[in-house]
Parts: structure tokens; C-alpha cells; sequence
């Protein structure tokens, strides 16, 4: 069997970036992948600015006068100031510009004014209260590298910076199709030996939370024709095909054959629990990976297998490694596979749902994070294990 | 000065659900907040049903033949089967509903058949390979409840119900604006004391990942008579107001007179850094949340103070409680105020950015956590910090 850690590895080596690019506002960017780097044209803040409202003078001239000094100017935020009429003071506000000349800001809680005259609190230290020009941002700086997904906070740094639309890929467009002849749509009546279908759901889901496009192919009936044609379909129309169910090799599982005729597939024994068969190749050139059937398999090897490939062909850079840890409240035997338990997390550590079945979606919706139990190691209540919460694992 | 927690109960203390609601497809309905509690008219399974492809029999009658049956029947998924006919096997495959009569399914790599007869390996236990009707789900469960924010498991869950339309809360609308002479907006050329608004984006940023719809109202220009008629249309078109600057009490803060003269308003002076003053009243009976104005203190005290209040009056019940915990690679002294450090992850621990200013966007974009320093306490380098993984704090 193939580790996880290799699987992975094998799937993102072998991905390529498929998405093309297009240009958007930053304002609609949330959630897309940069296709450039954006180099700062501008520092951030782009002159020295005040910090505070009260008022910036010159220090030394403020020590020579005793700190008393007339006032020669009134700087609202926004505004140009003027140089600094020596041995005066200028009233300031948050955000403004600090005048030529002067090199520091008394907030006005330690000064007294009339209006004409400011008297400062002489224990003010030179320099204070001035945000240096370039203090976030220095012209040249590469502020966003290309790979990196837009949140809010990039969306609000390349704005400070002037950037207004950005290039970004263009969601991938996945073909998704279920298998089985015992799948029925919800809202259609359920006849005896069929069940609803649930993983054309979770997989929409899961897929919209990527920000992918999806084209939805429905079920695919149980026969060799029905398979390659939605097969064709899929890859005809789909930048990459997933499938859920139908890649075992037993003789009702047709995906395997009708898959190799097009192109060529793999079936890796994966050494993960839910999950172990997946199905990797590609059809008529696009990338095809097929998912077992089970509900809960379904969801965890999409999070834990197919999403790495999926970012990296939507030319994501993955940045940073979460570490999470989080106290036990359970105990389990070790397995020969990886096991990705469906847990929640309490103040008081992490919980796993008690029927950890692959056919159990419950179980999944029951809590917020998956545990990874190692392969061989067995979990003691009170120990640290890895968790990897649901909400990072979108995009 | 108030605690932050005291804060965010006080906010949340005083939201009410505010969201109309509306009728969706499942399929439509990721990240939408349900308005109904789902209790399942189905059993999930319905009928017990066979893991593995294999062979369905009774144990006792196969003890009986010596664990060599003839076949009468064969049951593909999705066809309702015959009671079993005593004393014979079924050939069953995953997910087939196990025929009346049978007990337990050996899977096929421990048989040996001919077609006509199959001979099970003796060692097979009673019961095995059948997963019982209702494991997932039985009949009269509540699936999910009422305030649920619906992810791809849930999306699952109810389809495996057959439930295909949900009633969800519709999108809070969100009317919001910034204040300052000094901003300019991005695309536009910048003159000498101003600033590019970065908290335009972020708001927006932050809002579009809680799928709330937002009425963009620009910026308030530093007078009265243009921020009381912001206000007004504010108030008329949007469910909650959110603003970002002119909330202190300076001359040139406009904000707090406008909402006084149309309702309520508290100024907060709360122990957290960055931040610190926040408005909170209503306009005209619609909740206002006057955020400070500098970039990290935006999108600090939006994911702390505004998040909690805004996912309640959008209906959103927050059932789990994260309490991710990760080694310090930092020391820093306490302070009078709760901080809120930005930080990243790494194998080793959390880091935090260098320049924590309340300027410094970049901070917010270098990483992808917030880390609590708890009022007048230090961190020393290898202790456990609480971390806020920004991925956390949506919806």
C-alpha cells in the first residue's frame, strides 16, 4: 500500500497548472488564485503621518522655546501641508501628513491651546507619534506572490497600494459524475434496494468551496456504454473529471475499463481509512480521479487527496504548514492504515464520533475537524494528535 | 475599558435575528445558515446492505451445508431482491440490500465459486459485512438544527434524506463605508496627503466570505452634512451599518455627532490592541458598528468585536468552540490591553510578524493566524499561545 504522504506527493507531482488567467477587480477577487506577482509602485504610507490628532512641531525648537509655540498652520487629513514656519507649531490629526520641518507630534490630551498658542508637556519624546512613510509597504516590495489565494487582507493590501484589478486564473472547470444504479436524486420517490444519493452533494459542496466550476454529469448507470459516454463527456468538457464510486474491480464497477480504453489509470491501495482504492489517470489527456463510493470515504479522500491536486492545477502555492494539536478525549488501537477520524473539537480537547464507519456521513457533519491517526500508532486519552480542521481545508 | 469578552457578550447580548429567510436547493445552499430544524423522514441506510462484493447467506444454514451453497440469486445495487431461498447464497455486491433470510456476507476474495455454487472460507463470523439499516441515520433523527451553517457534509446529509430544498436566512445586507478627506481610491492617482482606502477592500473582503450582501455606500467625506446623509441612506437600505474610521471624539470625527442625532450610540473604550474605540448604536433602528480606522485595526476588530455580532443577527448558532493551542517562537511582554498579534504557522510553532502597528496591513497578510495575548500577560518562547486561524473566522 501507498503511504498518504505518497500519494500526495505522486498526485502534485504529476499536476500541472490548468486554469488560464483572466483580469479582475480586486474587490471580486476573494478566493482567487494571483497569476502574477504585484510589485509595489508605491510606499505605504507614502509620507511620514501622524499617528495622532494633537500637534507636530520641530523638537529641538520646541526645547529652545520652552515648549511653547505659536500655532501656523492646520493640517486636516488629506491635505498638503506646508513646510513648517520655524519655531511654530502645526495643528495635526490621524493620518495627516507630518509638515517639512517638523519631526514630532504631541498628542493633544498632554498639550494646552487657545487656539493660537500650543503649551506642550516638555516629557514628550522626540520623534513620537509619527508613522515613518513605508512603515507597511516600501516601493519595490513584492507585497502578493503569484500561487497565493486572495482573502481580505490581500484584497486590502493591494488597494492600499493603488492596485485596483488584478490577474487571477479562472476556476477550474470540474466534470463530476456518480456511479451506481442504486442512486436516486432527492425529491424523487425511494424504491426498495435504492438510496438517495449523496455524494454528488458533498462533492458540490466541496468543490464550490474551492471556488471550482462544476460541471455536474449526474450518475452514471452501472453499464460499459453509459460509463464512456459520460466519460467522453467529462473529458471533453471538464479541465479535470472526479468521480465517486464504481472503481473497485468488481464486475459491476465499469469506470476501470471504460477509463483505460480512453487513456490510462492507476488503482493505487492507498494506506488511508476511510478510503484505500483511488483511481488516477487521465481520459482523452484530462487528468480523472475517482473517488470511492462510500459517503464518508467520499469526503475524506476529496480533502485529503484529491484537493492537493486540485490546488496545485489551479495554481495554487500552498504557503504555510497548519501544525494544530489538540488533547485527546479518546483512545484507539492503531490500524495498518492512516486513519482520518471525524472529530469535534471541546474546550477540553477533541472528541470523535463513536461510529467512525465509511458509511456514516453523520459523522462528518457531527464535528469540525478530521484527527489523523498515524499508521501502526494507537491514540491515548490526554496525548497530542494532529488535527486538521474543515475550515482549512478549502481553499 | 471593557474586556473583549465582555464586549462581544454585550454585542451579541443585544443582536436579534435580523435575516428574512428564503427557499433554496440543497445544491444552492453552501454557507447559507438554516432557518429549520431537518429531522429525517428516511432511515440511512433503509435496509441493511452488503460492504463488499461478495456472497449473502444464512450462517446457520451454511454451518448446516458445510459452508457449500448452491446460488439463486443475484442481487445488483439498486434491485430489490428476493427473500433468500433456504439452504442457497446470493451473489451480492457493495451497497445491494441484503436479501430477507440472509445474516451475513462473505466477501468474495474468501470464496470460491463455479457460477452455480460457492464454497465460503469456514472462518467467516456471523453477521459480517452487512451494515444495518439506520447506521447512518434513523428514521425521525434531527439531521441538522435550526442555525446550522450549511457545509458540504451537511449538503450530503440531507440529500442522503432525500431532502432536496432547505429554508435558509437570506444574506444580512450590510450597508458600509469608510470616513476620511485623506482617502483616494485605487486606479485613481494619489496627491500629496492622501492614502489609497484599503479598508474598502478589506470590509468587503471580509463580509463577501460571510456570504452577506453588501451595499458599498464609498467614502464620507470629514463633514457633517455628507456623513449625516451616509447615515441616512445607510440606515434606510441596509439591515446593519458598518463603518470604518472617524469614530473617535476628535474635531475632525464626524461620525459619532450624525449617529447621536439619529439614534443611540455608545462609544467602548475596550482593552484590545489593535483597536481599542468602538462605536455601537443604531441609526433609525438600524444596528451601527463604528470600527476604528487604521488598516490592522479594521481587520482585527472586525474578525473579534463585528464577526460574533454579525453571524447573530444572521442566525448562525455557534456550536463548536475552537481551542487550537501552538508553541510560541516569540516572546513579548503583557500589555494593559488583549492583543491580537498576527502570526503564521510553521512546523516549529507560531511566529508573529516584526511590526505590529495598527498601519501595518502586511502583518495580516504574512500569516494566517491571529494569536491572543490575554491582558497583562507575557509570552516566553516554547509556552502554548491561543491561535485564531483566520480560515476559523468566517462563516
Amino acid at each position: 500500500m501507498l503511504s498518504v504522504e505518497e500519494a500526495v506527493s505522486r498526485l502534485c507531482g504529476s499536476a500541472r497548472i490548468l486554469a488560464r488567467t483572466e483580469r479582475v477587480k480586486v474587490l471580486n477577487a476573494l478566493g482567487r488564485v494571483l497569476a502574477e506577482d504585484i510589485v509595489s509602485g508605491e510606499s505605504v504610507p507614502p509620507a511620514d503621518n501622524s499617528a495622532m490628532d494633537g500637534y507636530a512641531f520641530n523638537y529641538s525648537e520646541a526645547l529652545a522655546e520652552n515648549f511653547s509655540l505659536p500655532l501656523s498652520q492646520r493640517i486636516p487629513a488629506g491635505v498638503a501641508p506646508k513646510p513648517l514656519v520655524p519655531g511654530t507649531a502645526a495643528r495635526i490629526f490621524t493620518g495627516s501628513e507630518i509638515p517639512p520641518g517638523a519631526d514630532t507630534v504631541a498628542m493633544q490630551e498632554v498639550c494646552a491651546s487657545d487656539g493660537e498658542q500650543v503649551t506642550i508637556d516638555s516629557n514628550i519624546v522626540r520623534g513620537s507619534n509619527i508613522r515613518p512613510a513605508g512603515q507597511d509597504i516600501r516601493c519595490g516590495d513584492t507585497v502578493v506572490e503569484k500561487g497565493t489565494c486572495m482573502r481580505p487582507q490581500e484584497m486590502g493590501l493591494l488597494s492600499s497600494i493603488g492596485v485596483a484589478e488584478v490577474e487571477v486564473y479562472q476556476p477550474l472547470r470540474i466534470a463530476m459524475f456518480s456511479t451506481g444504479d442504486e442512486l436516486v436524486e432527492p425529491g424523487q420517490p425511494l424504491q426498495q434496494g435504492q438510496i438517495y444519493n449523496s455524494n454528488r452533494s458533498t462533492l458540490t459542496g466541496l468543490l464550490q468551496q474551492m471556488g471550482m466550476e462544476i460541471l455536474d454529469l449526474g450518475t452514471a448507470p452501472d453499464c460499459p456504454v453509459a460509463t464512456r459516454k459520460i466519460l467522453k463527456q467529462a473529458a471533453e468538457q471538464g479541465e479535470v473529471i472526479i468521480s465517486a464510486g464504481g472503481v473497485s474491480v468488481g464486475e459491476e464497477d465499469h469506470v476501470k475499463n471504460a477509463v483505460e480504453e480512453t487513456g490510462g489509470i492507476d488503482f493505487w491501495r492507498i494506506a488511508i481509512k476511510p478510503g484505500k482504492p483511488l483511481a488516477f489517470g487521465s481520459v482523452s489527456g484530462t487528468p480523472f480521479i475517482g473517488l470511492p463510493g462510500n459517503p464518508a470515504s467520499v469526503f475524506v479522500t476529496f480533502l485529503v487527496l484529491a484537493r492537493p491536486f486540485l490546488l496545485a492545477s489551479q495554481g495554487l502555492v500552498d504557503k504555510f504548514l497548519p501544525a494544530f494539536k489538540a488533547i485527546s478525549l479518546f483512545e484507539r488501537k492503531g490500524e495498518k492504515r492512516e486513519v482520518y477520524l471525524r472529530g469535534r473539537m471541546t474546550e477540553a480537547g477533541v472528541a470523535i464520533y463513536p461510529n467512525q464507519s465509511s458509511g456514516v456521513l453523520f459523522s462528518a457533519s457531527w464535528g469540525d475537524v478530521l484527527v489523523r491517526q498515524p499508521q501502526g500508532m494507537g491514540i491515548e486519552v490526554g496525548t497530542a494528535v494532529d488535527i486538521l480542521p474543515y475550515s482549512q481545508l478549502r481553499l
